[in-house]
């Protein structure tokens, strides 16, 4: 458990550059859609591609099923419980689906950890990139 | 980064009492929820009463003008970069306002590591909770 800290950390806008280099340092991610039963929120590994953020699922999952149905959004975050700090960048727009043939052939794939067939690939193109910082205070 | 691992990691579900397990070992989480432009997820500081999640936030927060309109999620993760395995849980329900005076005054309160004023509670009561666990390979 982490007890009550004397002074609240303070909050900070994150440009959208550094949004990106946050986002190019990761390699697990969530991503969030809306399914019949309102949003949902799905770990996965990605990797970026030219401010666009690539992932790969299994074309029977839920997430393949309805993250083309509407916008959605992509959040990374690295918390340091000590400090009590942090930061988190979320970048929404839309997804799309890429056929295995028009993947950049030279460009790093996303590699899932999860086993299983994941050759459905996604595309999310951000409409929008924020991101806020927990100075430790 | 992370180089290809030669095996996938197995995936195997997480029953209900060790998904509460998992939340209340947790002082981070992400709420999921739905405004005029889609799904968003924020990160928060929260505690686990009575299987229901409470967070505090700002009343003005994007969050807090959205939350109560619809169906939200919330989300807690562990992954371990170096064995390529990890956990999550999500739970899904809605959201409700809970009155300062109405709050367990012998129960742990949410403190939010963020600067500002954060005394919009929020109780969020899941309907269903699930989690996934991959297994280092």
């Amino acid at each position: 458990m982490i007890t009550a800290s004397w002074s609240k950390s303070p909050i900070r806008d994150i440009s959208p550059t550094e949004c990106w280099e946050l986002l190019t340092g990761e390699s697990v991610g969530r991503v969030a859609f809306v399914d019949d039963a309102g949003p949902a929120v799905v770990p996965v590994n990605f990797t970026v591609e030219e401010q666009t953020v690539l992932i790969a699922t299994s074309p029977y999952s839920n997430l393949a099923q309805h993250v083309l149905r509407g916008p959605v959004a992509f959040e990374v975050d690295g918390v340091d419980e000590f400090t009590e700090s942090g930061w988190s960048v979320l970048a929404r727009g839309h997804a799309t689906q890429v056929p295995v043939s028009e993947l950049n052939p030279t460009a790093e794939r996303p590699e899932p950890w999860a086993e299983g067939t994941r050759t459905f690939y996604l595309r999310i193109t951000p409409s929008e990139v924020t991101g806020r910082r927990l100075l430790p205070s």
